[in-house]
């Protein structure tokens, strides 16, 4: 029987918190490089295997808490009031309440993301985090960052990444309560290291990530040579960012991610986030690689391809792909 | 060290054959429901996991051998000589000498292909396993049927199920010279059993199927996971086939069909044999079976699909795949 997210954070928190007045926070996106896939632990969202990513500076989101003057919760996404069953709405209140508790003190919750629709990712890690860290202030629980990321992690796993800038390491740990299942900012930066962002498909249906991880594990063979690959590939990567050696990276993240998506395949019923423009993107990319040009890709549980490379060939990745705007190439070290 | 082709053809062949005057043989494409994919030994094509495939009655390679009447081997493909230094030509040619030993017999070897290029069939498991027929006509062998499977899986691996018609099981053997590595007919027919070949792209640059096994062998983690999720495989699919369950043999053989693929595309560099064309019509297949029709997908190491169904759904099948000509809905048992 798993512990149930209220009785950890009971655990960690101080008592009832006081009433708060204003807070406002910002948590970047992050795409992994070594991905996560795969729980050990449903309620907590504890990761079978670590993980690591790499944060995309001023990209994600934005959450402000105030005081509600209607005496109701409120809560508004991209400066739009949302229904009180709406399901984005339900998430926060959600959330919030696990750290209010008892406090019968309305609040109002604004959260602006900032990624462009072009680039295809995910909000669930960089709102969370965002959330996190604004109740955190709201509600002035001075939780260290350790703490401020595993709570994220519970709203969404990659969340736990989301907490910091930069390189960043999510260790799966090995509590059952989880509280050792949280992300730590690599202390290095690499300013040509380059993301593009590349939305190749739009509309199509999909499973969530949270369901598609369950099936995975639950359906296919091939998911049982996973965790040890991924542990592999998460020492291969953080050799390969050390020693700035694109290469290494680019190959191990690429294998890494791709490994991901033939785990879904080989699930039960079979797991296809691909769409006919994903596999002509990716077959472009290994064009431009055949030319010389050190481009690598992953993917997330979507349609769509993110490229990784250095400036200098920046010039040959647009040629290349022309529909990649500046909004869609990211520079994480400014 | 692994044991040679011509080691093991000596000790089970008799003495120096006797020249021949004309032999004729036919050996039908195969579709493997489960997949052959890995090597224990390069040399001999023994594989590493056992395999299950159906024969597709008159589609496949008929192949004749006479006497050249030019004093050189010559070797036609579809009613066109070969050149010497030609592949075909030189494979032909490689494997008779296998068996000629030092017969000074100059040959003439026709083959001729009935499949339709529509249909994206490999022709080297038809082709090598009525060569090896022809070839034990020709030289009066008297090869039990044993031998001659596990002698044509010296040419091609698939070839080994070729020797005969029906749903035919390949034993993936234990010993060194490999000679229990050959197959068996199963003892059962299934009349309303119908396969649909769907080409969906053509002259993509491929990796021959046999640097592909390789290349998954050495560099993919998850191909770990094969060996065992193959014997399962078989095991049910096995099972399918006794209780003649569309459904149960459909769902194996397409988890199985898309986990090899799965394999590939864990491997470094990605061994992806999907053009868009295919997801594509992947994604139809999915559509279909989701309105109700129980229609199942098999691919091998390259862009096309085959679709396997109950004769009961033909007019269903057709009418959402209406580019299936007559000709590319096969009936293995007439």
């Amino acid at each position: 029987m798993s512990i149930t997210k209220q009785t950890v954070i009971n655990t960690y928190l101080p008592d009832q918190p006081l009433p708060g007045t204003h807070a406002e926070a910002f948590a970047p996106s992050n795409i992994a490089l070594c991905k996560y896939w795969g729980k050990r632990d449903v309620e907590l969202n504890l990761p079978i295997n670590g993980s690591l990513s790499i944060s995309l500076g001023e990209l994600g989101s934005r959450t402000e808490i105030t005081e509600s003057e209607t005496g109701a919760d409120q809560v508004y996404l991209n400066h739009e009031l949302q229904a009180e069953d709406n399901s984005f709405a339900r998430k926060v209140i959600a959330f919030i309440n696990l750290f209010r508790g008892e406090l019968n003190q309305p609040v109002c919750v604004k959260t602006i993301n900032n990624i462009p629709t072009a680039a295809g990712l995910a909000s669930s890690a960089s709102g969370f985090a965002a959330l996190t860290l604004a109740i955190n202030d709201f509600y002035n629980l001075g939780l260290s960052d350790d703490k401020l990321s595993a709570f994220a992690r519970m709203g969404s796993g990659s969340a736990s990444r989301s907490i910091y800038q930069g390189f960043v390491e999510w260790h799966k740990g090995v509590r059952d309560d989880g509280m050792d299942s949280c992300a730590e900012r690599l202390d290095i930066t690499w300013p040509g290291f380059r993301i593009g962002l590349l939305k190749v498909a739009t509309g199509a249906k999909k499973v969530d990530s949270r369901s598609g991880m369950q099936r995975t594990v639950e359906s296919a063979d091939l998911y049982q040579s996973w965790p040890q690959q991924a542990a592999n590939d998460l020492a291969t990567i953080k050799r390969a960012i050390a020693d700035r050696d694109l290469e290494l990276l680019g190959q191990t993240a690429e294998q890494n991610a791709l490994s991901m998506h033939a785990t879904m395949i080989a699930s039960w019923p079979p797991l296809l986030y691909w769409q006919p423009e994903s596999v002509a993107a990716m077959h472009r990319v290994w064009e431009l690689r055949a030319l010389g040009v050190p481009v690598y890709l992953t993917m997330d549980a979507g349609p769509n391809l993110k490229l990784l490379f250095h400036s200098e060939y920046e010039a040959q990745v647009r040629n290349a792909f022309p529909e990649l705007l500046d909004l869609d190439i990211v520079a994480p070290f400014g």
